[in-house]
This record gives C-alpha cells, structure tokens and sequence, in this order.
C-alpha cells in the first residue's frame, strides 16, 4: 500500500475541535481521521477506516482462534424479540426507535442476545449440536443522554459482540472462559494496558460479569484495586459490613434542639460541644444522613426512596442505579417534597420512614454499615431538632440495604485483600454469563442424553471495537499527535520529501516504491508546494511509527531515518535506506 | 480455511421457505447461507457472510484500482442536509424515519449524496483538489412498500455507493467512464451477465445515467434492446416522433353517436361500418384514448392528469412514474370525477382537456405519437357520442408531451438501430452523472485557476452488493441446489466422507487437511452418523464447485472427484487425490 498525500483524501487541521474533551478525539479528528456527522455519530475517513480495519482483523482472529464462528444481524429489528424479554420497555429512552410504512415498531439494536437466542432455536434443537460460540462485529445504536468524548461514548459505533450456548453450567464456564482469554490474547495484540474487574450485570441480567477496562484519567469508569489482586468496578463493590453491636447498655434515645447546623461538621460540632458522649467524640461517621431520590421505572413510573448512610459518606449515583436497575435515579423536587409533608428538609430521621412511618411512607433503604446495635444522631423530623443514640435494629429499622453509598480510597476489598485503591479507567469489553435468561424468555431448549428438553445457559461477550480505538490513541499520543502502534497504525512508514529539488522527490519516490514492493505499507508526502515545517508536523500528526526525510542531507547522499516517538534519528546512506527501514518495521512488529 | 459440517452452523432445511417467490431467495435459506428476520431483512449465517465477503473483496479492488478511496458513513443521518436538496421530502414513504430522546429528526440512510457533498466541502477547496473519488460499502436502508425475492428487494442491504467530484464536464465525464470501466471489470470478475442500458434519473437528479442489469426472467426491471445495440430501460425509451401530416385536405370533425361501444375494439368495429375512411380501414391505432390518472406529489398534494395516448397502446405505470418523479402515480377515484363532471367516463375527449378546456381543466399531456395533422376518432364528452377526424393542431392541443405509453417488442429503436426487443433483468448497477444539483443545493465550490468560486459536477455510482450476491445464486443453480461459480464459493472443495469406517474418515480427513495446507478452502462433511444420501444432497445444495467423495471406493484405493455442475466424476487414486483437485481448482479460476 502507498498512499500519496498529494491525492489521499485527508486535510489535517491545526485547530482544536470545539467539541473535543479528550485528546482522542481532538486528535483523531486533526488528523483527518474521523470527522462527525452528528452528535456521537462518526464519518471514518480513509486513514480512519485502515486503522479500524487492523482493530477489527485482530479481534476476527482471535474470535475465530477461539472457535467462534462469524455471521451478521441486522441492526434494523422488529420489537417482538424485545418485547418478549422486557428489554423494549428497559432500555426506555436509551434505544432508536421507528416505525415502518405499515406502522410496525421497529429498534435499532443496542445488542442481539435476543436475535442470537432465536436463531440458535430455529436450527439447533439437540444437546449433541452445542456448545457453540457465534460472533459479529456490527454497527450498533444507542441513544445515549450524553454522548463524549468522540467515539468513547457515541449513538452509532461498532461492536464485537459473541453469544455462547451451553447445555449446563460447566459448558457455560468453557465458554465464558474461552472469551476470557480470547479478549486477554486480543488486548495483548493490541498492546493495550487492561485490567478485568468485578462488574454488576445491570439491565443485562445474567449471574456474573466481568469488564475490562484500560486505564485511564478520563476514563467515565471508577473501578478499585487492591494490592491482594481484588479489581472491581465501583459499582460491583460491596461493602465489608461490620458486626453487629451489643446494644444493651447504650443510651435511650433523646431528641435535642440542634440549631445553627446546616451542615453534617456544624450538627457534630455543636453535639460534641452540647452533648459529648462519654467514650469519645462524635464524628461524621456517627451521623445518619437520610438522602431523598426518586426512581423512574423505565415505564415512567416514579417512585421516592430514601438512602440512609453515615454522613461521612455521599451517594454515589452509578452505584445506586446499578443496584436499582433498570430503573433510573432522579433528584427529588419540590413536587416530591410537596406529597410527603413528613420529610423535612435538612431533618429526615426514620421515624417517619418505610416500615418505621405510618401507611403510605417512603421507601427506605440503608447502608450495610448501618448494623444491628449501632447508634446514631440523626434528624427528629422537625426543623432544628436531631435525634441522638438511635439505635439501629431497637429504635428503627428499614425496608432493606443499598449498595449507594461511595467507595474511598483505603476501604477494605471485600475479599479481605487488603486497602482499595482508586482508578479511572474505559470499559473495553464486558463479558456476562448470561444463565437461562434469555433462553427462557425465548424458549430456546434442546433435548438431552435422555431426551429431555434442557434451557440452554448462555453468555455474552461484548468489544467496543471503535472504542477500542479511541482508547489505542487515547494510550499512544504526545502533544504533537497520534503515535500509532505499528500493527494498527495506518502505514508503517511516512516518507517526506522536502524542498524543491527534483532530485529529492525522485529519491523519495523510489525509497516509497522499494518499501511498497517489499509489502510496506507507506504513506508518502509528495505535496510539492508544501513546507517541510508542515509536513513534519502532519507526519507527527498523523503518527505513523517511522518518519523517513529526504531532504538536504541528499546532496551528501544521506536521508533521516526517524521513529515517531523514542529512539533516535538516524542518518542513513540512501542507497541502504529501504533496507534500514524494512530493519526498523520488522523490529517493530 | 477447512470448515466441518459436524461443528458449522448451518442446518439446510428439506422444505421451501413458505414466502420465497424466487430461486435464490429459496436456495439462500434452505442451503442455510441467510436467514429472515422481518420482512426485507435478513441475518447473515457463516456460509452467506464468506460470499459476501468474497463479493465485497472484487468490488472494494476493482474500485481501488479505479483509484476511488474509501470511506465510511453512518447510517444514522440528520434530516438537515437531506432537506437542502428536498429528497427528505421526495422520498415520502420510502424512507426509515426517527427521532432521537432530544425530538431531533432523524432517518436512516438510503444513499449519501448529501453526506459525500458536505464531507468534501468540509475538507476542499481548491480545483488542485480535483478530481476525487470517494466510495463506501454500506448498510442502507429503505422502506419497500413490497420487500421481496429475499435480497433482491430487501429494506435493510449492503451497498457499494461511490461519489466523483470535479470541476468541469469532461472532468466528469472521465470519472464516470473510470467508474463504468470498473463495474465492467466487477461483473466479468464476478461472472454475471449484464448489459448496460440507458435510464432515467428519476429523483436522483442529473443529466444522464445507465444501469447494469443481469438478464433473467424473474427481473423486476422490463428493458430493451435492438439488434443494432441500443438498450435502455423501459423507462428511459423514447418515441420515435413520426413527421407532421399535412391535414390541409383533412375532413372536418364530426360527432357521431356510438352506441354500445364499451371496447375500442367495437368502437372500430362501429367507426368502419358506419363512418368508413375511404383511404383505409379505422383502426384501433385510430383512436385517441384519455386516460385518467392522478398524481401524488412526496409533500401529498394530488393533481388529477389526463394522458392522451393511441387505443391500441396501454400506459405504463413505470414510464409514467418516471416522467413524473418524484411524484406518484394513482388511479383516479369517484371523488376526482366528482371534482370534475366535465369528465365523462368512457368518452373524455380533448375539447374538456388542458389549453382547449375551459379555466381550471384538467392538466391534459399527449402520446408524442399524436403529431400535428394526425387523425383521431376520441370521446365527444357526453355519453355514447364520439368525434371522428379530430385532427391534433387543429382542433386541439395538449399541455405538453409525456412518455407513458407501453413499449411494444417491435418498436423501432430510437437511434435507428432497428426494432426493439424486451427481456427482464435485475439491476445490479446504477451510474449517473449527476452534475450540480447536490453541489448547488448544499454549496459544494471550489476556487478555479483563476481564484473564482465554481460549483463542482458529481457522479453518483451504485452497486448493490447483496443483490449482487442474489442475482449469482439466481444465475448459478439448478432444481438440486446452488452452484456457485469458484471465486465467490464460500469454499473451492467440499469432501464428503460415507459411511462407519475409519479409515475413510481418516482418509477424508487427510485429504481435507492435504488441500487446506495447501491454502484451498475445504467443506469437509465429517458429520458421523448422516447418510450417504443426505450429505450428497446437502454439498449439491450447498453448491462448492467440487465434490471429492470418499467412500467405498477407498477398499480399491480410489476417491471420486465430481464438478457440482457439468463435467464427469473421477476416479482418483486416493494418494493422489489431493494433487488432482489441487489442479481442478486452479483450472476453475
């Protein structure tokens, strides 16, 4: 392959995008690879498209090395699969949705399990067919609230998505693992950092998931590590929940004017100052904070919910949703506040909450920290009043435990692996074992040794596949531009030939021209008006691993050898240029 | 690639699929290579998506070779730039339409001269750029009113659509010519039978475009052809114009009662017996018939029009729709004529119609077979009256001309080439210059020698991919199943083994193993306990060029050797089986 940049269909761009947040994305449009066409949704232009296609060959290979076989789903897709699974109602605004000519409701498919589950129905029917492993890599939609970030969070991207079928659970664990490792060998190939962590299954169901996340600062995941080898998403954590506490001495409880405390350190300060306990001080930790949500189902219903944690700790909002799921989490309004005369603002205690209130009171939920026997100083449910030493399990209960409250740095891991750290990072695959969920939904069984008919367990293994990609720029940039790995970047070698000299283009030319014969790909800046200051920097731009200059130096018969990032230049005699060069790309593979 | 038939995902099916009109819609889903998922869309199994696949690959080199560069565009578009051009509008009921969660308009695409135009607009602007050709092989979408034939008329299909830019006529004109050159290239290459005929631009817009269609009965589009080697689409046809006649001598008109004439056939039978010409006998060429129809513009304004056209010729929907675009044609209703009592059915003369009628007549277009001085016998306008030696000029005119009657085999062709014959054929192309109506509408110039702004002249070039695929199966099957010709065959070679014994297993698998090292893609049936019979029909309905049949022979140390289709079996020693079918292969591409 030789791509001239005289006709090669780019226009590199010195300006930021407007819209850009994350260097990727800035990066990825300067360089004339992508360009939008709308909000999340992306135009690949032609060295867009070369680096997709790498991406997309090394997770086919790996896909098919690990025995999952290849077809191709429609993304335009009638409701009834959906329906029947109950994902049309909860994915409620976050999928395309249409009608036909003739009035039928149609999506635009987020993911297939539904697709995949019946086509397995209609042509396998005997134990004898499975275990089976099927993939695609697709175009896919999402209507999402908020697409960012480029292509890290767009409405219409690529997936890689696979659907494993099993007859029992230990074929499922097979398969799951077959995945596993097959996305470990893909991410390696693509020598991209990942870390695979604990997920929760959300609207997907399923008894167990995993993601894997590539580290980074902008990433929108929040996941956790410990040094004993725990990694979790956020919202998969769970909280190590302490004993319950002997409460047979404490105090009775006693409600207290507490006034000028609008804040949690004002209310321990004055009950430190008023009301000392006498075997040691009050903390935040002491208090409980009773947080107001509202849940709105994907049906619309809405519904209030009250969160009670230590004041210490805020809501964390992806992992309150995680465990509400499918519903979604609103900030209470006035109107909320206006049907529940009972919450005061600022004032909230149990009293008045779940199976503590009277009938009709709002849900309410606790933190698992908050254990049987422990004792608190909460709200009396009046303004300027608090109430102290209510004790959990004598003077309240509630509806439940949530997992909402967030997760810090230092917490323990909940395998007892030791203090959690705090990372970011993107999710760039998901892999979920599915169970019969779908199966049963859609009556996908097949007769056994005995000929019984069996629900098949299945499992589900998602790649961004363009996502990926922005995450491979995200990883390899500087602020000059794009620094490609050599098995995605879209040539090997970027010549340049600079000045006016004919001479300098014929030797440049036929340097381009030995590479291309020998089966490298070369991208080749043969722009004859154009100054070497910018071709050298849209070569950086575009970043293509090795640079070769023939310029100047020609009349001492040398050209410049140069890596994109790292190394050295080299000076190197231009008969011997292409072999040097054909060295540095082996090297580089 | 050696794919076994014991682990493939594939399951041909004994029974025609119930809505299957057509061979390859038939074969495709019995032989397990697609499969339905709704009405016009389909899912792409293991064996379907390697054809694609290998049709793509001739496709995507012959357009790179044609020095087009590809891209890749959403399907997800904005309705703003479809709007510039008024197709949002035009396409009516044609397209799929959406809103996104924010109420934005929203279709999906049917094809992306829109997009193509304001890409290069975004990233050129200078003649220097000039000339450039973009291609895609993309999902598009389209909302049949009739899906059909499978993936001969689907609403969700893969097409290859490329797009030229350049600054001046001939520019164009060497683009398209490089782009007919390549769809000549892509259809020898692939084997399909095509001729390329003249056609209407329809609401594409532009001044002259040509389709490819492969001959074959079950074709969806009538064209024609002459010895002499014109060929057009019915569409595109036009009227060999007679001269003017001289009516200096012609009789006055006269209205004559014609009672109990219901067909032109007893109003030429009344005309002669009691109104005789005395040149010659009245015949049903003689007689002038108003037919009405109405037209529905995209926006859903509807126009009654009369086509005033020789009784012995029908209209034709298709030529009408084609001269109308982007309106539509229906029959008129009770409620037009009540609209319009001058109408009286059976008997609508010109005298009503259009210039000749009275403020507010009904839009009246003539058959450009009614010259100035021909003769007519048509309707007087009352009931069982009709006029004789109505001369065209003299005593009435038409508000223009339109192409709707029907092209008759005999026809004289319009360049003189001799009489026309009709065939049916399948469009597997479309090319159009389509000049500046897109650049116009969405602003599309650039800047000339001499720095002055010059809208840009498009091409627009149309493969559609998946019926390509189509249109091979319909040309390469017979009663037993597909037969695909070597270059598009999901593999080369299809080995079956017969039988319990071992050693044929061993035999076959070794042969299998043999030739797949050898890089010749292998079916190899290893499925256990299927029956000789059920494997022979499952490779004849698969449709692999060549059948290596290990079986009982293999006691004498042979193997047979068929083609799937013409051609004799062999009896190949079993040592040097694999040798003898290398060389088959290579003979077949």
């Amino acid at each position: 392959m030789l791509l001239r940049l005289s006709t090669l269909f780019v226009r590199t761009l010195r300006e930021d995008p407007a819209d850009a947040e994350v260097a990727s994305h800035r990066l990825l449009v300067r360089a004339g690879y992508i360009r939008r066409a709308a909000p999340g949704i992306y135009t690949w232009l032609p060295l867009g498209l070369k680096v997709l296609a790498k991406v997309e060959a090394v997770v086919r290979e790996e896909m098919e090395a690990a025995g999952a076989q290849e077809v191709h789903f429609p993304a335009l897709l009638p409701k009834e699969p959906y329906e029947a699974t109950g994902r049309w109602t909860e994915y409620g605004p976050n999928i395309f949705r249409l009608k036909d000519r003739k009035g039928g409701d149609y999506l635009l498919a987020p993911t297939h399990e539904e697709l995949f589950t019946l086509l397995v129905k209609d042509l396998y029917s005997s134990y004898k067919d499975l275990p089976l492993t099927l993939f695609q890599i697709q175009t896919k939609y999402r209507d999402e609230a908020r697409p960012r970030a480029g292509l890290i969070r767009g409405r219409e991207f690529v997936m890689k998505d696979a659907y494993s079928f099993d007859v029992d659970d230990a074929g499922l664990e097979a398969s799951y693992q077959a995945q596993r490792d097959a996305y470990r060998r893909i991410f390696d190939r693509l020598g991209l950092e990942y870390v695979i962590v604990a997920a929760t299954s959300g609207a997907m169901g399923g008894s167990r998931s995993e993601e894997f996340l590539t580290p980074t600062a902008i990433g929108e995941d929040t996941f956790v590590r410990s040094a004993g080898g725990y990694a979790a998403n956020v919202e998969a954590v769970t909280t190590v929940v302490p004993d319950a506490i002997a409460y047979d001495d404490a105090p009775q409880a006693h409600v207290e004017d507490t006034p000028d405390t609008p804040t949690i350190d004002s209310l321990v300060a004055l009950a430190n100052a008023q009301h000392p306990r006498p075997d040691r001080a009050w903390t935040a930790a002491d208090t409980l904070k009773n947080v107001v949500v509202a849940l709105v189902q994907p049906s619309g219903e809405r519904e209030l919910l009250v969160i009670g944690l230590p004041g210490d700790r805020e809501v964390d909002l992806k992992r309150l949703e995680a465990g509400v799921a499918p519903a979604e989490v609103e900030t209470a309004g006035d109107a909320d506040f206006a049907r529940h005369p009972e919450l005061v603002r600022g004032y909230i205690g149990p009293s008045v909450l779940g199976p503590n209130g009277a009938e009709g009171s709002v849900r309410y939920l606790l933190d698992p920290r908050v254990v049987e026997g422990s004792r608190w100083i909460t709200g009396a449910n009046e303004q300027g009043r608090h109430v102290f030493d209510l004790v959990a399990g004598r003077d309240f209960t509630a509806d439940g435990t949530v997992e909402a409250a967030e997760v810090r740095a230092g917490d323990p891991a909940p395998d007892g692996s030791g203090p959690l750290e705090l990372a970011r990072g993107i999710e760039i695959g998901h892999i979920f074992a599915l169970g019969r969920k779908y199966a049963s939904a859609l009556g996908l069984t097949v007769l056994d040794q005995n000929g019984k008919a069996q629900v098949v367990t299945m499992g589900s293994y998602g790649i961004g596949v363009t996502r990926v990609l922005a995450a491979l720029a995200e990883a390899n940039h500087d602020e000059r531009g794009l620094a490609w790995p050599a098995h995605v970047a879209p040539a090997q070698v970027h010549v340049v030939a600079t000045g006016k000299d004919e001479a300098v283009f014929e030797a440049a030319e036929s340097i381009a021209q030995t590479l291309h014969s020998r089966g490298i790909e070369v991208i080749y800046d043969d722009r004859p008006k154009v100054s070497p200051g910018v071709k050298f920097a849209d070569a950086e731009l575009l970043g293509v691993p090795l640079v070769v200059v023939v310029g100047r130096g020609l009349a001492e018969g040398v050209v410049e050898v140069r890596p994109r990032v790292g190394g050295t230049a080299e000076q190197v005699a231009v008969a011997e240029a292409a072999d040097r060069v054909a060295e540095l790309v082996d090297s580089l593979r």
